[in-house]
């Protein structure tokens, strides 16, 4: 058994499974009707939060009064599940906008990455979720994902921003592979900020390993369209079950060979196709879908790994 | 003397000098005054072609009306230096509505750089082009700026998209700092492409042996600030004096190294600033202008190898 029930101090609305449904598109408008489908089956497997408008919601994409639309959709739809809302854009002018229209909507928190075409200095970073936090009512979640951003974060740049009130959460990319390495890169990262900051694992491949690592979270792409087994992963960690959480995990290896062949989103929006919870293709151009002997492959796994662990 | 005099069939509209005039802000609105005087001064200077929002035109970072207003008003300021508009986005559909804008604005070519969030295929890239293309009466550039769009072009991803109608040129980001070498990889990128596709070398430290390596034209961040010294290093080039060209790059390595330390766009902008034709801090946040020190060092060069450079 892991070592790592220290009590915590992180608020219960930052810990669990919170799930990030796709935004689809139809002939490059936002499907409503699908994402609403898609929001509802999120709350109906009983996520612990849903995160509209994250990268796998396609927020770098949408026009700001297609992302206010989105925000109140979801919260609208979810029920009692809180609704987190991703605010993230080039411009800081654009990210508080954003922040604004979220929480207009109901948002319980904000996700903002720092998005970048010039790269930036760890001060623009800091000075943007100041500014954020400033003038907003409702926590923040920091979204650390290089491979969207470009943004590199250190341990150090995470204790700076975690030291402005309003920050609640943030999103790491992945811990390492050993578990018990992955345990001290968690408790490191704990090292680096203030108690109250829950630490959350996305990179779906990651996140048994991360939640027994001591994750309080996992921000979860699976969560947003096949939500019944990252609920059932994340309750096996969180309920004393490691073995179960890793050998769900395991199982689903295919899964996560396809996410780190073609990307999570490319993968999930083929999913969610085949599924029929949303039209091909349902992803924003320049993106394209995948191509067919790649979802021939998207099927196969979806027949042969994820089929047989979806109890109902 | 460089033996790279063959004939060449690149309209002459893309070799030579485009200068980048930075679209300068004040409070996070496109300050209009200052855009028109630093396009007027690119005019004055006798630059080849001017292109508005390029990166050095921060048009990531700005909404559509702003770009739309931004391209009318160097058109209008440009006297007869024909201008290139900057068309990039993340979305296909958002970069097809710039370029309708731009077009209506009076560009003489588009500028188009394949921005990203999600990593791209070669393949989204292709399409991305072929979109613009079909759909546009003027030529197109393919901006190559793997810095800022993190989108890796291969030789024979050029080639794919050379080979669609209304491709007229190419910013490479770069040469090897061997002139022998530099002049072998123009000369193998040129075997790449069809003969009528310009090629024009970025990053101003590159210029002088870029050109003198065979390429087309320069696009070039201080042709849009100091367009007197940048007309001056590619007339050495074009006009068969070698030595004058290197030279004056020569003298300008502290120039060259304060880009690459802090970027070329923060370092420009605090030029402007200086020399009183944008007001401070002109950048969009969150990019921070740069701070004290570093503009000192700017002043010095400023003083120490420019000013004697600058000859009027």
């Amino acid at each position: 058994m892991p070592p790592v029930a220290e009590p915590r101090v992180v608020p219960p609305l930052f810990t669990g499974l919170s799930a990030f449904p796709l935004t689809p598109l139809r002939q490059d408008r936002v499907d409503e009707r699908s994402f609403v489908h898609l929001v509802e089956r999120c709350a109906a497997a009983g996520v612990d939060s849903i995160t509209a408008l994250g990268s796998t919601g396609s927020y770098a994409y949408l026009h700001r009064d297609e992302r206010a639309a989105v925000a109140r959709l979801a919260v609208e739809h979810a029920g009692q599940t809180p609704v987190f809302v991703g605010i993230g854009a080039l411009r800081t002018s654009d990210v508080l906008a954003h922040a604004e229209d979220a929480q207009a909507a109901g948002a319980a928190a904000l996700l903002l990455a720092p998005m970048s075409y010039q790269p930036l200095t760890d001060d623009d970073v800091v000075d943007l979720f100041a500014a954020v936090t400033a003038s907003s009512s409702v926590p923040v979640i920091v979204y650390d994902n290089p491979g969207t951003t470009h943004v590199t974060f250190t341990p150090e740049l995470y204790g700076r921003i975690a030291q402005l009130p309003g920050i609640a959460s943030i999103k790491i990319p992945g811990v390492p592979p050993d578990p018990d390495e992955a345990r001290e890169h968690v408790s490191g990262l704990r090292d680096a900020v203030p108690e109250h900051i829950g630490l959350g694992v996305s990179g779906d491949a990651h996140a048994a390993r991360g939640l027994l690592a001591g994750c309080d979270s996992w921000y979860s792409v699976i969560g947003g369209t096949l939500p019944e087994l990252a609920v059932a992963i994340t309750r096996a960690a969180q309920q004393g079950r490691p073995e179960e959480a890793q050998e769900l995990s395991a199982r689903l290896q295919p899964l996560w060979d396809l996410f780190a062949e073609h990307g999570s989103l490319r993968v999930v929006a083929a999913i969610a196709e085949q599924l029929g919870v949303a039209e091909r293709s349902c992803l924003p151009l320049p993106l394209r879908g995948l191509d067919a002997a790649a979802r021939a492959r998207v099927a196969d796994v979806m027949e042969g790994s994820v089929a047989p662990l979806c109890l109902h």
